[in-house]
């Protein structure tokens, strides 16, 4: 069973309750390690009034206790999410254990702490010295990024750059080609129509020629041909593929929250160690109310580091 | 009850069988003329194998027979399907019908006619010398367009043009105000997560500010702030809106198709008629061959004139 280091994200949220709550669902998936010292852990549990397991396995030393104060952002909270994210990222280098799943963290709160990262992915970036790649989704469809988060008039020079695109391609079908099945990886091109010809746009023959490129060090091709992007996800064309790869943020993330908003993980690859994370954030609007969760991220989270 | 010219569209595709097939139920919701010659009508039906209903009405004189050919790019369906286009909306322009609702034609066969335009919306900017706004969707969902067919590489200087833009809020708003119910239009920023802050892309000051003029004109605060493109069409954020304006074309058409491929029409709107289209092709792969069609979209084209 792969062991599974979960850091605990912001404690004012809802990260603990998820935690709390679907332990019993996934320690038969997976063997948890939450990174959350026992003290901390007993005073969310007893705000939550949520008894804790006697198997909630948790690693100790992670930073100084505090107060929590539901849905506040606080600098205390912030630098208790960080040091527990650090401790997960720590055992995974380590080889302590097989992947990380973090819990939402508030980036505000990681501002207030000091902490020099915007989220989880840059951190992970700056901890690795490598190009993270950002990939969203559920089961029945991932999307994996090429730009990210840059102001749009700037993705198709990103787009236009050959190289760095062929690379991206090799780099996330290596990540991800043990997941594959005989399905080709749907790669969208950019403009509306996929430039019908050349007419709305012509960055599609720059994403054919680093296809080539692709296949040439992959020895198979892989990937589609530019789709046009306003189909790529219609009903019949996802039942042909799994994986999409988006050549800029809303164009794959705009139809993927469309169709699976609650489901969806995000997940880290081209790193040393692998990590997931839900797809929503810390909610403090409904943090320690006694509310019912949807937990489905969380479960999908845990069950993609279970089958990589 | 409301008069539509509906135009024949290709003859060698579906357009007349979803015609003949549906026409008992949508003559209950409106009073139907059909823009084809009854020998046409005669060839077609004959090869479909079903029956014309004794109150078919056709509008005459429409074009040159000739043999429909299943399946087939020809001139000669090219130019028909362009003459029965230019007779709807005729008709509506003298006011004889109350809307048109235009069957698909094929592109390539308008060129091979001769025909100088690339599609019924292009055709329709210059029969009316204005500019048609394009909208997409069903009655769950309706999309607007700002730009259209353009390389996306020049959408965000688009949206820097403030005056144009605050034109086309009004504009739409003006056009579809009688549809409104008290839910605001959503409309979208431009940059992922709406440029946060400006930190990822500074567009959205320049929506704000025509959202501030088009205000000041329209009277009332219609439009929402520039929404986070990517959890826009999220289910719950469409629980709260019916209407959205999308900066550019996929922006707003990839999500709309991920959910509602089917049942989806087109509209041109602010023209001095009102069109409404099926939002699928000619489907030549599956013309006169005894296969069920769908209907949805062509339903939905009616019912949206109907309801005008």
């Amino acid at each position: 069973m792969k062991r599974i280091a979960i850091s605990i994200g912001d404690l004012n949220g809802i990260g603990l309750q998820l935690a709390l709550e679907n332990h019993e669902i996934i320690k038969n998936a997976v063997e948890p390690l939450y990174c959350i010292d026992y003290n901390m852990l007993e005073q969310g549990a007893k705000l939550l009034n949520i008894p804790i397991p006697n198997d909630f396995k948790c690693v100790q030393f992670i930073g100084d206790t505090f107060t929590i104060k539901p849905s506040k952002v606080t600098k205390e909270s912030g630098a208790y999410s960080f040091a527990s994210f650090k401790k997960a990222v720590e055992l995974s280098k380590e080889g302590m254990v097989d992947g990380i799943m973090t819990l939402p963290i508030h980036k505000k709160a990681w501002e207030l702490a000091g902490v020099e990262y915007k989220g989880h992915t840059d951190a992970l970036r700056d901890f690795f010295k490598t190009h993270a790649i950002m990939m969203l989704g559920c089961p029945q469809m991932y999307v994996a990024l090429y730009t990210e988060h840059i102001p749009l008039h700037q993705v198709a020079s990103e787009v236009r750059n050959v190289a760095k695109l062929s690379q991206f391609l090799i780099d996330f079908y290596t990540t991800i080609r043990k997941h594959l099945n005989h399905k080709k990886i749907a790669l969208l091109g950019l403009n509306p129509h996929a430039g019908d010809e050349g007419v709305l746009g012509s960055e599609e023959e720059q994403i054919k020629e680093a296809i080539i490129i692709a296949h040439q060090t992959i020895g198979k091709e892989i990937y589609t041909n530019p789709l046009v992007p306003d189909v790529a996800f219609t009903p019949n064309n996802r039942k042909n593929h799994q994986y999409f790869v988006a050549m800029y943020h809303d164009q794959g993330l705009a139809p993927l929250k469309a169709l699976y908003f609650d489901e969806g993980i995000n997940i880290s690859l081209n790193l040393p160690i692998i990590r997931t994370s839900v797809d929503h954030g810390t909610a403090f609007d409904i943090a320690y109310k006694n509310i019912t969760l949807n937990n489905l991220s969380y479960l999908n989270a845990i069950t993609y580091l279970r089958t990589t």
